[in-house]
């Protein structure tokens, strides 16, 4: 397997990370997902775009610009034949020693960019069939925005959910959905959609883009406000997204069927619109 | 420098880290650093029982048996000739592809354990002189007991402290202390020590354990409660603890001298008092 490291396209055992890279003592560092059908990445400017403001927050200069990233990404994808797939990118801080907590000072330390690009298809009975979730705490940090590697708060929602007997978390703070372990998800009550908006307890999801415009095409009234826990009577459709899984219905919270406990209309109409859009 | 590896003391180039290993993507991990005195580890069993619970938070098993663990770091204290330094040491859940959030199956991955060991010296003229700090809000997650590896929460403190213009950050959340950026934080009012109790918003420090005792042997009247930020004003005295700064004392916060500005009574004789049991 090949894999980007840094500039280079290299052999994965030639890559070498250091013990003392920031984003392996302190997950220092940020990441995306990007989807690729027909050999191509998906939204990849916004995936950029949302890379470099991630950057920004943790003040992290990233190590070559956008435009020769996007063409070593292409050339991944390339070398390792995808045809439908993903890439997984992430940029560390790089290697700082001795570690020491404080940001080192611009210039002492160089970024360090791995990527890799794998095989998926569409999960579709995922897509048709749902999810179940439950509704836990978010305990996550309130930087939710960035899209960073210390995402151990993330992985302990979605194990908490899995204990308890569900697919996923639905997380709420103060009494307000906020996402899933690892999407944006949604709501439709009174036949119109509702999401949290985007801000510090949210990824600003790159599939949340798409539905928003298709919401616009669609004429689907889109509200983006957060939904109370004491809504939940009321909720005739929920979904999540992510750009890997891009729409999948969640069908039972708590045990308690949403809606008529299978994928609603709204769900299936934006599903069909995101994949008429590739 | 020679650095453990799993089992192993081995040059730091040997070591083969991964680009899925779940420490790099998800800072998916935990540690401790230990203060060394005389070529001796500090508090060693402290740290091994706080490392174990750590572990057992977030379903990680320990790649060996922590008297092992123990043994091997002696031995690369030994080989490294560290007389007084600090011993840092990180496990993480190891190499799992292709990279899922959800916890890999137990057996399925087997976990990465690193650490290496550096001189170091008492920062003596820091536990004199003191600190200043900033108070802001505690962004952190819900997790803080666990001394996990994705400690991105805790660099953004410390970088808005310093950016302002402070050495470091005293964290409130809902109107109390919690920590600094990576301490322990103690006051001093009316005459009597308070600190945040142990539980999911501080980490059980292990300084702390050390101070716990120190405080009945002295005779100084020790409350776990925590401290609401409109009590500043009544604050006399302030200092941090963590095992490699062991006690420091914070002189002012905003602007504000803490007591006279400078290292309190209460500060000094646990600051000597833990000299003298080390």
């Amino acid at each position: 397997m090949k894999v980007l490291w840094n500039e280079h396209i290299v052999d994965r055992d030639q890559v070498k990370l250091d013990i003392e890279d920031r984003g392996y003592q302190y997950g220092d560092g940020i990441y995306e997902v990007i989807r690729v059908y027909h050999g191509q990445c998906y939204m990849l400017e916004e995936h950029m775009q949302r890379l470099t403001a991630s950057a920004k927050k943790i003040k992290l200069a990233l190590p070559y610009d956008v435009t020769l990233l996007k063409e070593q990404l292409k050339a991944l994808i390339a070398v390792e034949k995808i045809d439908n797939g993903e890439v997984y990118l992430q940029i560390t801080r790089g290697m700082y020693s001795p570690r020491n907590h404080q940001f080192p000072p611009v210039g002492t330390v160089t970024p360090v960019l791995t990527a890799n690009a794998i095989p998926f298809e569409r999960p579709t009975d995922m897509q048709e069939r749902g999810l179940t979730a439950t509704v836990i705490p978010d305990q996550r940090w309130l930087h939710c925005d960035i899209k960073s590697l210390s995402l151990l708060g993330n992985l302990l929602s979605l194990d908490e959910a899995i204990e308890k007997g569900f697919d996923d978390a639905l997380l709420q703070r103060d009494g307000y959905f906020t996402e899933a372990s690892a999407s944006n998800v949604w709501f439709v009550i009174d036949g119109q959609l509702y999401t949290h908006p985007d801000g510090p307890l949210v990824l600003p999801g790159i599939t949340k883009i798409k539905v928003r415009a298709l919401c616009a095409e669609l004429g689907i009234s889109l509200h983006e406000e957060p939904v109370a826990i004491s809504q939940l009577p009321q909720i005739q459709e929920c979904f999540l997204t992510n750009s890997v899984w891009e729409i999948v219905p969640v069908v039972s919270i708590d045990g308690q069927m949403v809606g008529a406990g299978d994928r609603g209309p709204i769900t299936t109409r934006l599903q069909q619109a995101y994949i008429d859009a590739i």
